[in-house]
């Protein structure tokens, strides 16, 4: 579906003008030519058609009670539909940067008074002897402040890191991958592993994040396609912010936003390195992107302070394509090291 | 908030070439200013803060398990921000009609996931014995299929009845007040009339009904204030859209949703009357508007079929702002009339 609809959205944001040049081909004949912006509203419908056809299926056969209990899988589709909403008003009006920090808080209260897992964190098993041999600890509010931390995060974090053709939907497609690895493995282990009672809570928990990441990995294969090098069109912040809330919606109602920060390094250390522009301390221009030498086709990293300049520094000058390859291998190699952090733990927590 | 809003939205929109020229206002100066276009936004996101905090604050005080229960207000909110998406993604875009009806008919799923109503109809006391004394008749799924029809045509009916300074919101404004005192005679004739159990159903469905009515009244007065005659702004689709789906929420959620239906009989009655042109059988320009003769600055009625033609042709030709007073008043006739109607119906059905 997403394959079908990004040309006819394509051709109709084109006519709007909601276009851009592609920075990173200043200079070259491909710089002047207009790319359709905000064609992630493709990937939104197609997500938002898959997922209410699905959360319907689900009811009609009887499986929502089992599986999607609790109105929560309505509360992710309020902030999932908030998040889109948010993103492509963005792309045509330009919202402030204050309201993309407001509205993803107040759209995930819902998710918040749907949130039926465990408000606080297991001690590792070498600390508890200090806590009075406390296994448990209950954070009450502060866990769910946390959440909605996670939230507003993820919706932004996405779109922080981007700037290079194939860069928004690549990472995307890796997370979501990732997310659905850990939520299928957590699956596969249930039968035996846990007491009944926590077995039926992970196994809706992970159903649910599953009926998010798998379409959300669709949809992003799908508009990758016509955004990879060369980009035939943006995504937009209309896919980002989308993206962003949906990976944050599976994670919280999934019950794992710890590991789900873990697949989230790239970002993070992004968004870490990132603040002193961010927080206008150094001189932050509108695009931080790197510089093209038009005469051998590669990019140079330049001044600003993110990932993406940091590779080329570091890695040298390279071209577009390999630069978005080699941002995707580290986002790969997160969720490897995360999968393994966590098998490591495993021993730690349980003792 | 809409008030302070409205403004803020419309110098954006205006600046992105969101706006149009004044149909009723052709030929004379205050046709030639462009009007910015799509400020239902502001109404929308007003709405939207509006609701999601007051779901929590309902949540917060412990009030969510006996007024909002099963997923219902969030369900309700997926379709509100569905068709304001929808309704900003047409102004912007250009939605073709199939979008129109297949959207809103896929949003409203979870509203029928959501539905714990009755799904039938109470027989008149007079039909009973020709039906063996049945005196509620169960249509099940046909019941269904009738509610997802109910919020595909309160979701467009808005936006078909439309094109006069000051309708758009005005006819929301009547509406949502007229669903908002259908909704408080109920909770005040609680008390005593029913059985408890259907009392505690009664009082749930039509506090949500309110949570929904109340906001939508007071953000369409806010943007009513720059919309009513002469327009400083236009609603947009972004509006008609909203609102309709909204109403619609509420009357179902609520349980009123055959009462709704009267109240919007201008509505009804103008998609009836307008059938041949939208369905192309008589030609149907883009915009079905009286004629303005500028010497004297009265509208005269066109040939195009619709309740706003109507009024002209059989009231005489009248000014832009006595048209929509007038318009306003046939609705909020029929809501009285609905009223009226429901009080002598009650004898008929309870025998």
């Amino acid at each position: 579906m997403t394959l079908r609809l990004v040309p006819v959205v394509a051709a109709k944001t084109l006519r709007r003008g909601l276009s851009g040049l592609d920075i990173n081909k200043r200079g070259t004949p491909a710089g002047e030519v207009p790319v359709p912006e905000a064609t992630g509203l493709a990937a939104g419908a197609a997500f938002l058609c898959a997922s209410l056809v699905f959360q319907w299926l689900q009811h009609a056969t009887g499986a929502q009670e089992s599986l999607l209990p609790g109105g929560g899988a309505h509360a992710g589709l309020v902030c999932v539909l908030a998040a889109l909403f948010l993103g492509f008003v963005d792309d045509v009006l330009d919202v402030p940067w204050r309201v993309k920090l407001a509205m993803p808080t107040l759209a995930s209260l819902p998710l918040l008074m749907a949130y039926t897992g465990h408000t606080g964190v297991v001690v590792p098993h070498p600390l508890r002897p200090l806590l009075g041999g406390l296994a448990f600890l209950d954070l009450g509010v502060i866990y769910k402040l946390y959440m909605l931390a996670v939230a507003v995060f993820c919706t932004n974090s996405i779109n922080i890191l981007a700037g290079v053709n194939g860069l928004e939907a690549g990472q995307t497609l890796v997370l979501a991958l990732a997310c659905a690895a850990h939520s299928m493995r957590v699956l596969a282990s249930l039968p035996g592993a846990w007491p009944a009672v926590d077995a039926a809570a992970k196994l809706q928990a992970h159903a649910l994040s599953l009926s998010l990441v798998g379409p959300l990995a669709g949809v992003s294969a799908g508009i990758l396609c016509f955004n990879w090098y060369p980009s035939a069109v943006f995504v937009g912040d209309t896919f980002t912010l989308f993206a962003g809330m949906t990976l944050a919606v599976a994670g919280i109602l999934g019950h794992y936003s710890e590991t789900l920060l873990l697949l989230f390094a790239p970002q993070v250390f992004n968004f870490v390195y990132s603040l002193p522009q961010l927080a206008k301390i150094v001189p932050c221009p509108r695009h931080r992107l790197p510089r093209l030498d038009p005469a051998t086709g590669l990019l140079h990293g330049s001044n600003d302070y993110n990932l993406v300049n940091l590779v080329l520094r570091v890695g040298g000058p390279r071209t577009e394509k390999s630069l978005a390859t080699a941002l995707l291998c580290i986002q790969a190699a997160c969720a490897v090291a995360t999968f393994a952090v966590r098998h490591v733990l495993a021993g730690v927590y349980k003792g």
